[in-house]
């Protein structure tokens, strides 16, 4: 399936300058939509995934149905503040300041096989900081997925080595 | 299934008083969360859904495998500033303050047939929101789906006589 034509290229979104790819219109296709999804899951099946983990907040658009389709579990990565039990937390850098990420610390039990799902690899800090998280709970990472990557951002250096999938470049 | 033992009871969460139900113990499990969606698909298959639509981030969690599911699209109702392209928008009252939503312009096609998730009713702020989202854009919300809802606190209300489900009451 031609993916692309389903992402609508916004300029200067969130500022002056950035092209942003907004994926809304593959998701509201039911046909795309589902496509994207079960190319996720092909990747996953091999994995033998115990757990699918995405961050906020487009992370479950992608993640929660991989995770249905594969009858595992979803973890939600959320920003600091959001999930009401006791959580582990790492926070990484933003051009100013940090953002702060959290898990519960019963969301992924030792040795449990974990699949990363977003909807985009940028700079790659938030799924740099999800592999933290899982990791610091006793998670494998046995992959990670995304819909789009941003070539030139250099973001899967921040996979550490971690095997990913991408489905559209730009 | 016994889905009330994967809801996490957190007392005075977000604030004092307050007695919070956490779903991430039961979207945790393959097993539940799997049957969970299934219950809300079996509701939705009857009402012959062309989109399910979900408020920010909870909606998402639900309303995304239920979509999947059905082979369907769907479309994020989310804060204000968070969708990029041109955009419809309400608001409704917090206890403090105000909050508004958006849904994208091209999100709905007059006439679709239209499913509303999310994880919670509590008192229908949200979810009267995006109905009225959904119907200024000429979609017919022919059902609600939530997994919990505070029965105290009257959200129903707020559903304005459209049809709904809910797998668990407190």
């Amino acid at each position: 399936m031609d993916y692309e034509k389903f992402i609508a290229r916004v300029d200067n979104y969130p500022e002056e300058g950035i092209i942003f790819r907004d994926i809304t219109p593959l998701m509201g296709n039911g046909e795309a939509f589902r496509a994207a999804t079960q190319e996720i899951v092909d990747y996953a099946e091999a994995l033998k995934v115990d757990m699918v983990v995405g961050p906020e907040a487009r992370g479950f658009i992608i993640g929660c149905p991989v995770a249905y389709a594969l009858g595992v579990g979803f973890a939600p990565v959320r920003k600091k503040g959001k999930l009401p039990r006791e959580t582990v937390e790492t926070d990484y850098s933003l051009e100013y300041g940090k953002n702060v990420l959290q898990l519960h610390k019963d969301a992924i039990q030792p040795g449990q096989r974990v699949l990363l799902a977003d909807d985009l690899l940028a700079t790659g800090g938030t799924i740099g900081a999800s592999i933290k998280l899982v990791e610091e709970l006793g998670g494998i990472v046995v992959g990670c997925a995304f819909l789009i990557e941003l070539d030139d951002l250099n973001g899967r250096e921040k996979l550490q080595g971690h095997d990913y999938f991408t489905l559209m470049h730009y």
